[in-house]
């Protein structure tokens, strides 16, 4: 150790708000911002480019502290560092409901905090996306407009959850040279040591995945300096930097126990680290001359962010640029989407929603020059590509399609990354049953709520004979649960335009689109001007007062029409509303609700899922038909005769009401 | 290239039904059979001890194709190894509904199928279970008794999920060495080259986590089967063999192409990969010679099932080791829970129902030897640990208590291995909300019919300051839509215990038991030998005749309690149904289901989560009082009161009614 005292003063002020914050909340993480208090003051003061007066900047660094749980590190750095919105009245706040300082960072509570850290791995599996967006950014719009790397703070536990894995290998395999991980070696999880169930030699790892590695000691700050700065002088590797600290350095007894982990350290624990760091100041009062110290170093990167205006104000880009990272469309979007509508309507397609989405986005594509295509492994399945879309690779910067690999975890958080970083709309496909493996990325893109787009094909049992194991039955229930999500199951060739117009326009929350693996018969074989299924539901056919009213989604609606017309010849009258969003539907006036639901003495919803997500909607007399087991494996129509899912059984629900 | 004709003749025989089978269906993946054909055959024919007369021999070698879409290496296998159920009939109903060779292997379908897999990355997972239950059981019986090996045939899939990780990373520091892994390593995904999207040192990153690995030609049967048993004579690590293969072997246009991988070759292909490999006979028809020397390798290993029922028959832990493989409880098991009620029922201890677990597992894991206990490095949150509990460990293969690390998903991959391997009951914890990270995992328990009990705490909002990252909110709904998953939300000590009973008696299903982290009153306060759990539902307090019904589930039955009292102050009468498990009430009889929800007029549901999979219960009328977005960051009583889950919440729902 090597520090200067004004090194160490200003890794103290970090210790010292944040003991005195978690100790005042009487909960939260002392550990580790104790223990990498020194990391973040060089990254803060040293090597990072940002500007507090300026946080939205877009060329500026990013900072993402995997290791959520970690937050005072990141509160009390943005409170020295000058940001206008991290008061002290904050950081004496943390953890209240309603205060900018939650628990783990939360993207959108202050200024400074890239993306929602918490659930482990994910911050680290986030910043492969905000690596990639940098990248293909700077591509597009040259190096003098994007020109930035992001820096990653990551625990052991991130290091052990798979998703880093997935994101480890993507980043290496892209040479993602701009991406820098610091892992905080402190050997502690929560458990005690990390050697009670791990044994990896991490720098090994690392490097078989083809990144460059530093080993130093977190606690030296020029040596962090210079790893820092060899990092980013990497060309053609991400870079690990293992940093090897004391959790809760300082704290004299509980220092490199999990002990300082996830508890306040209590007053005489307290007392004794700020006695054995030497901070004499009081709780949350930082002397000025450590407080000046720290916001002359907030101010460092003024004069860059002055000539990066320079720059861009002076590029030919400029206009593209600044709509690009407002997150708003090409004005000429919703004409080239009224286009393919209209000629949608004049051909009728039979074609399965896959193919529908593909047909969708090869007009989006060619619109939308910011969409970031990508497919887990399964691109021919998914139909995620279009002409547009070459893949993006170490050697092509320009690339447009993301190939994930066997990924789909990392996907859905590297989608989350690059939809943060903003300048891009990722969209992402696999199967549908494998949302779970994705889903918590899927849930922090809905907390978020970021526009990332989930391409979900094989979406029931239609997908045939690869059975119970590929074949989603709860899922589509189970993202409906998710809130923020909205989940869209289009029935045809029109509607999946539609909802894939919804889920372009809709910049603050994630959708997902559940597309089939059959051909599906146009059952909209109208132009309109409105786009239906904005609505959520809405009627397909039949009269407003009809007897029986029949509800289905996506593949489904076709058996629907198909038992309408067979009621019909009953002498039956019903009516069939097409639900492509339960979560758009729910927003609807009660007036708008009513009609749909109508005066029908009978009502019946058909989906190749399972009722939960029905059963509000059915109300007490309502049948459903549908799944209610697993799936099996075998051709399509033998499996949805095998499971009922047939115009009979619709007509046999609505009569039995009747 | 050095087989001999002898050798090729075998493995032809597995790739010749394959692509029969695959193409009679017009669906399935030839390039997997056709490419590991020369590895099975080593496999089956030489190394691996297993007796097709007696599948389920407890000391058998276990196989796990976690490349489950090459099931037909598999049946072709099982086929020409002669299991009787495996017929060639089977073989060519593959794909067919109700036939035992579905697309991807399912558990329970055919014996010799060791675990459900598909879904990729999961058969490599579960196997770390199944070696952890080898290990374990050899150290408690004697390696006279258990003394055998696990091996896995995983792809490029596989190994790029991030279960994989968890998986080998666990294993490696577990020294599990009489786990061996085969990485079909044919260069191939399907969306074209490996390269595409990884560029990982696989043996280097094997190496990293503390594997032994081997290098060999996949094609060659004298290689495969010399490494094969030097896997086996390693003694202190697992093994990864990287048997480099050319997907398709044999297909003269196809090979070495993902255009062999998930598709029928067609007729001209397969004529021409027929003539290619120098077979000769009609589609399905092995001659007698091939099939011969099959069935003769199949009965290789009787002498030495026969040498080791001698064993066993002269062991004095026979009739446990007996007991324990058949997975009946301790005929003492169902005492020990009574005795444990009536003192519950006298103490009536105020406690968090995660602590209530701990106490319950307190009594379990003295009376049932065969839990094997654990958590992914939350014990002192989760309380999974009892003093038993020792950990598991390289140097303890005794040890009850898996330190899982950071390894959600993997934590349920490998329980679902240790409950299909069979002799151990297993049980793990971590936070509700990371049953995300796991999903894929529990979805298999389910599927697989297999008793794993997921302990998950800190299971709603009551959790706290770490805010919505850490706070399920659509977790019980998403849970509850997995078909056969029982879950469980006791209310007290009394309710943890009978659920935990539940969980244990039920041998074909698993089980969540989502518990509080905040401490829950003593809502059962008499003794009751019926386990009332048992139906779901059941009154708690109030009135047959009450004018309201207030459903609720663990921490909330205390609030539903508190606002039946003050309706009761009104004048209101109301009763309050506790609901541990949904899923057993919807077993219940039409009889039964009417007395609980009984001829209420208002009928309200209170739970810290989503309404979706209340809808049902609470029909047109009903009232739910609980979450309707994420959570947020506070202390509990505050977030409480913010989301308004408060008894004047219910009771406001309940007078809306009346």
């Amino acid at each position: 150790m090597t520090n200067t005292a004004q090194q160490n003063d200003l890794a103290n002020a970090i210790r010292s708000l944040s003991m005195d914050a978690v100790e005042k909340a009487n909960s939260g993480h002392p550990g580790l911002p104790m223990g990498c208090a020194d990391i973040a003051t060089v990254l803060f003061t040293k090597v990072m480019k940002f500007d507090p007066a300026n946080p939205h900047w877009a060329d500026r660094d990013r900072f993402i502290l995997s290791a959520g749980h970690g937050s005072m590190l990141l509160y009390s750095s943005l409170y020295l560092l000058g940001y206008e919105d991290m008061t002290i009245d904050q950081v004496k706040n943390f953890r209240q409901i309603g205060s900018k300082t939650a628990g783990h960072p939360e993207f959108g509570h202050a200024t400074g905090i890239e993306t929602t850290t918490g659930p482990l791995g994910q911050g680290l599996a986030n910043s492969v996306g905000f690596a990639v967006a940098e990248a293909k950014l700077a591509a597009e719009f040259g190096s003098d407009v994007v020109d930035h790397h992001t820096f990653v703070l990551a625990g052991d536990g991130c290091l052990m959850e798979g998703i880093s894995q997935e994101a480890i290998s993507l980043a290496g395999h892209l040479k993602l040279n701009k991406l820098i991980v610091i892992w905080d070696n402190n050997n502690i999880t929560i458990d005690g040591k990390v050697s009670n169930a791990d044994s990896t030699d991490q720098i090994a790892r690392f490097k078989a995945v083809g990144w460059n590695t530093i080993e130093i000691d977190g606690h030296d700050q020029d040596a962090i300096e210079k790893a820092l700065n060899d990092a980013k002088a990497s060309s053609d590797k991400p870079t690990l930097i293992a940093a090897k600290t004391t959790i809760g350095f300082g704290a004299p007894k509980k220092a490199g126990t999990e002990k300082v982990h996830g508890a306040p350290l209590g007053a005489e624990e307290l007392a004794g680290a700020k006695a054995a760091l030497g901070i004499t100041y009081p709780a949350f009062e930082i002397p000025a001359t450590i407080l000046d110290a720290w916001r002359a170093a907030g101010t460092r990167s003024q004069n860059v962010r002055g000539e990066w205006e320079a720059r861009l104000a002076k590029s030919d880009k400029k206009d593209e640029f600044t709509r690009r990272m407002s997150g708003k469309l090409p004005a000429d979007f919703a004409k080239a989407m009224a286009d393919y509508k209209q000629k949608l309507a004049a051909d009728k397609p039979k074609v399965a929603s896959r193919k529908a989405s593909q047909m969708a986005l090869e007009v989006i594509n060619r619109a939308v020059p910011e969409t970031l295509a990508g497919s887990a492994d399964l691109t021919h399945s998914n139909l995620t590509n279009t002409p547009e879309t070459l893949p993006f690779q170490a050697d092509n910067r320009l690339g447009r399609y993301m190939m994930y690999g066997i990924r789909e975890h990392e996907m859905g958080a590297a989608m989350n990354g690059v939809a943060l970083h903003g300048g891009l709309i990722p969209y992402g496909g696999t199967f549908m049953v494998f949302t779970d493996y994705a889903r918590p990325a899927i849930r922090l893109s809905a907390l978020m709520e970021q526009r990332v787009i989930y391409v979900m094909t094989h979406d029931s049992i239609g997908l045939g004979e690869d059975g119970p194991t590929h074949q989603p039955v709860e899922h589509l229930t189970a993202l409906r649960a998710i809130p923020q999500l909205l989940v869209f199951r289009p029935a045809d060739a029109m509607e999946t335009a539609e909802c894939w117009e919804l889920a372009m326009e809709t910049a603050d929350r994630p959708s997902i689109l559940a597309l089939s693996r059959q051909n599906l018969p146009a059952v909209r074989t109208e132009y309109s001007a409105e786009n239906k299924s904005a609505k959520g539901a809405y009627t397909l056919v039949g009269p407003a007062d009809a007897d029986a009213v029949i509800f289905a989604t996506g593949s489904e609606v076709a058996i629907a029409v198909e038992a309408q017309k067979e009621l019909t010849e009953k002498g039956i009258s019903a009516r069939v509303v097409s639900v492509p969003s339960m979560e758009l539907f729910a927003k609807q006036s009660d007036a708008y609700k009513a009609e749909v639901l109508g005066k029908a003495k009978a009502r019946v919803a058909v989906e190749a899922g399972i009722e939960m997500s029905w059963s509000k909607l059915l109300g007490d007399k309502g049948r459903f038909v549908g799944m209610h087991s697993f799936g099996a494996s075998g051709p399509i129509d033998a499996l949805y005769a095998h499971f009922g899912i047939t115009s009979k059984a619709v007509v046999e629900a609505v009569t039995a009401q009747l």
